[in-house]
């Protein structure tokens, strides 16, 4: 995104913004990606498609944008003193249902994603990337308090875990993550192979 | 499936069903699941319709069979003494060309599952658990070495480990899976996580 864009965009108050961002993902969940149009939305939002174009540029890059605003909290804001104690507060924030409708959302946007090139592309740019930087700074924190090792060859795979944890469950287990899967996909795969053991133990016998 | 459907695919020779699975996936990668038809899969394989659905009861169980009967080698029927050589030997059969072509095949697959429950389930049935079933094998022999704790948790997300690091690539990196990226993964986060070292390495310091 150009630094214009960035200037347009800030002439919304974030309170607008936001009132955005909501509708457009209630109207993709009613509708799914293809039928949304940004004549539906203007409608929605009481938002002229003009100010919608100036404002975002297309389609793909406010859905993208929307996905990321309604994350609860992002990785780099948390810093509670621990690797483990950060990634327990990015899931103390979600509850069951919330990760079953991201789930459904996601599960349709992933389609919509193959038929769209600019909506991948939006998604991996807007949403996916600032998630990893903000990983990277969870992380370079622990790294550097010495919790983690920073030639751990995982380090450059937190993303595929993390993203691999959320998407797979539904096609092995026939369930939707829950924060119950996710907290325990974190203890016994996530923390271990960061070398972060356990917090009731020592290190591992043998 | 019932012990009388498994009688009565034993009548075909195994090269004759083998024939057929190929058939079914040309005809897959070629129009997509939801254009595939029974019609057009007896007219490829010179084959009545009335013997593919006496055989596989339709198209969402055939295409789940074409799938695991075109895997190059199934985990249970690898023993080489050792789980890091028993994972490797499972990539080595692979190559990067089929590798991009059976991620191109699913993803398609992934989103017709979603509009096909019945795809989703006999995708379940015949090529998850079945797999998952030869993971545990091959698995149980490592803890039975004494190379794995039977105790360790990470045992029970094997599979939501290999599929995540399957498919989560092309969208964190834009980039189908290789060789080269699933055998750092199984280098950088499976074997660490099971507790199997590098081959060249003592135990991690700290």
């Amino acid at each position: 995104m150009s630094e214009a864009a960035v200037e347009r965009r800030s002439r919304l108050t974030p309170e607008r913004e936001a009132e955005l961002y909501t509708s457009t993902l209630d109207l993709l969940r009613e509708v799914g990606y293809e039928a949304l149009t940004m004549d539906s939305l203007a409608t929605r939002s009481r938002c002229s498609k003009a100010t919608l174009y100036r404002q975002w540029g297309g389609k793909a890059e406010l859905v993208a944008r929307a996905l990321r605003h309604q994350k609860p909290v992002h990785a780099a804001d948390i810093d509670t003193g621990s690797l483990r104690g950060d990634f327990h507060a990015m899931l103390t924030v979600e509850d069951d249902s919330r990760l079953a409708r991201d789930f459904a959302l996601m599960r349709g946007l992933a389609m919509a994603m193959h038929a769209n090139p600019d909506l991948l592309r939006a998604f991996r740019e807007l949403m996916v990337e600032p998630e990893r930087r903000g990983l990277d700074v969870v992380l370079r924190r622990a790294v550097d308090r010495g919790e983690v090792r920073a030639d751990n060859p995982a380090l450059g795979y937190l993303m595929h875990m993390l993203v691999g944890a959320f998407v797979t469950r539904a096609v092995i287990e026939d369930r939707p993550p829950t924060v119950a899967y996710l907290t325990s996909y974190l203890d016994a795969v996530i923390l271990p192979v960061l070398g972060v053991g356990p917090a009731d133990d020592g290190p591992p016998a043998g």
